[in-house]
């Protein structure tokens, strides 16, 4: 007998409020890497009607004006205009960072502490995913949710409808038969609008211009859409909703198709593992999944603070894989240098790469930057696996 | 052959800058649930050195002196002295609330909208999750953080560790064969202390009086301890890093032991699904654990802004179900009425009980106002069953 269920993931474009605050909070980081690599930052931004709150701990030698760089951000998103519900120019931005704590730094740095090879930033647990169902090896659903509330942010910007305003949420539910997509079963999108559009025109708009023309024609049957469901959506963007960097870690990854371990991205360096162990375990999953050693893969990695080591590292191929779980942890350890250290030199990432990432998913994206998505290791993994 | 791994979680304590966070915004909800159980809540909380921001939306009749409730739960927590990082007497408080979006509004107040019920409060997914590893059927590394950093609020507050300080982290690594958890492989805690004491003494009382007096004695062979990996821990709280609402998600539900959909709880009444369809999902999942009808069992719900029916919910078991997934499916919506209405029926939550929520895990404790804890459906759901 077949089975079938359904399976949802969101998304949400960049004006979204907790975006606009990833976005602050990654700007800042690379306009500090842009200066001084060597820095540490942890930037949290809090995005409320006019305010905008700059906190959390940044040790740098660099010299960079944070007020200028989170108007400049909250202006290149759109939000031009008080209507819209922020303004670059007249919202107020509160500045309240300190410095990273001297018992942190310690366990941190090279050199110091009781580990003296560079220690992670902090404890935590991080996972890595990757799959068959999209070229780019993602999770179906968070995919299609993101190339929706991408779309309505380049009509709105191009002026092909104009009447678009920056906060949009997108959500695909997809029918699944013995574990495989076959079908979109519903789509919800709600995007901000100018006030005098009729609701009807939103639909029809948003239904031919914005959604089709980016899902997969034949998944398109029977579909139900559901757009703009409370009946209205002038108010948004910081003024509508409270915007906090890290709120949004699910649509960061994986849309819920793969476990999480709690740890935000934006606004951090990636002495915190946190964001550079979760880059890496795409990374490893990817290139498992790539190298044709399994359909789906998902590792997790875990870690102490001030201690360069996993305390733990599992992968889970689900059935799926051509050789056993263990074995791949094995070639896992192998192949990819996990300490924090070894995954900023393997993945080159002290450099001023980050506000890209804040919008749109950091993982199945083919931009040049995101050296996690690179399948380099295929032929190696390959070999090591007797393939 | 017998198949082995490694698998972990984290939790933190209550003066965790998050957990701060999170209980400022869950008592400000309690404050105005007190008096007004209609309010539309959704309380942040941003805590840095010296300063707590309170900002989001809230529309009430209630009359809550907010800057007094964030002080008193500051004050609760023991952060009542300026050389913990924050003292409740002397911190800036900051509060920029604004109402709920009428636009919001519209969607989610019964008898307007395009739904006429009352409709979801937000878009999104929630999962709900329960397994057989403990009585309480939650994941037991989570399960076990949890006792180790509520042990060490225990010693604090009693005054029989008088050198702890509010802030502290644990972590642990289990280590399971053929999918049963046998084995502690790793501990970690990182805990504030007062600045004369020394790390050995520090590692001791924190091995023998706090970790091994909650931990099952029999999964303790060949354990490794890290404590205060960093070497030093005195700067802590607020102080040490800054914290945010809604930034402990995975500590707050499975510890990765199942997806998260992201949403996050505290600050939010029970309108927004995010939180009141989380509790509902473990309140399904563990009354089929505890109905004997799976051994572990994973809900997912899915809602569009403004309706009040799931856009979609989907029952995994993992291959242990007594039944087939789609027929629990079926189960459940015939035994439990998922709209946010019926589900804040179900499970009584327009109460001020929000509070105890904040720390140390929203599921898997025992306490008589958790009323997503109880398994008072399982007769029903094994009679449907035909068990
Ligand atoms: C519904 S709000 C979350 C709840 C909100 N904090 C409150 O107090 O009601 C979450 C997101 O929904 C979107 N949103 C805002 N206004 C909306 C509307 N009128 N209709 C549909 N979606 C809306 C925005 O992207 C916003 O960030
Ligand atoms: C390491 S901090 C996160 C990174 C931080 N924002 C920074 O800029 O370095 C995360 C948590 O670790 C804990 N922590 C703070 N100071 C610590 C120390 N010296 N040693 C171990 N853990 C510490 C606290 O619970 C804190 O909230």
């Amino acid at each position: 007998m077949s089975s079938e269920y359904l399976f949802t993931s969101e998304s949400v474009s960049e004006g979204h409020p907790d975006k606009v605050a990833d976005q602050i909070s990654d700007a800042i980081l690379d306009a500090i890497f842009t200066q001084d690599p060597q820095s540490r930052v942890a930037a949290e931004t809090l995005c409320n009607t006019g305010l905008v709150v700059l906190a959390g701990e940044i040790t740098t030698r660099a010299n960079v004006d944070y007020i200028d760089v989170a108007r400049e951000t909250i202006k290149r998103i759109g939000y031009d205009n008080a209507d819209f519900g922020i303004d670059h120019k007249s919202c107020a931005v509160l500045v309240a960072y300190d410095k990273q704590s001297p018992d942190i730094a310690q366990g941190v740095d090279e050199g110091r502490g009781v580990d003296l090879e560079q220690g992670a930033g902090d404890q935590g647990l991080m996972f890595g995913y990757a799959c068959n169902e999209t070229p780019e090896l993602m999770p179906a659903a968070i995919y299609y949710a993101h190339r929706i509330v991408e779309r309505q942010s380049q009509l709105r910007k191009d002026g092909r409808l104009p009447w678009l305003r920056p906060d949009a949420k997108s959500q695909v539910t997809l029918k699944y038969v013995d574990g495989k997509p076959v079908a979109i079963d519903t789509v919800v999108l709600s995007t901000q609008h100018s006030p005098e559009m009729d609701q009807k025109d939103i639909h029809e708009a948003a239904i031919e211009e914005i959604i089709k023309p980016v899902l997969p024609a034949e998944w398109l049957k029977n579909t139900r859409y559901l757009i703009n469901p409370t009946g209205r959506f002038v108010i948004g963007g910081p003024q509508g909703d409270c915007g906090l960097t890290g709120r949004k870690i699910i649509v960061d990854t994986y849309g819920g198709a793969a476990p999480h371990g709690g740890g935000a991205f934006s606004g951090k360096d990636p002495s915190k593992v946190d964001r550079s162990a979760a880059y890496a375990g795409r990374y490893v999953a990817k290139n498992i999944v790539a190298a044709g050693l399994a359909e789906r893969c998902q590792i997790q990695v875990s870690y102490a603070i001030g201690i360069a080591k996993p305390t733990s590292v599992m992968v889970t191929t689900f059935g799926t894989g051509k050789i056993s779980d263990e074995k791949l942890a094995q070639l896992v350890q192998e192949h990819f240098d996990l300490r924090p250290k070894g995954i900023v030199q393997m993945l080159d990432l002290l450099r001023p790469i980050y506000a890209k990432t804040a919008a749109y998913g950091h993982f199945g994206r083919e931009e040049p930057e995101f050296t996690w998505e690179r399948t380099d290791k295929v032929a190696a993994l390959r070999a090591s696996a007797g393939l």
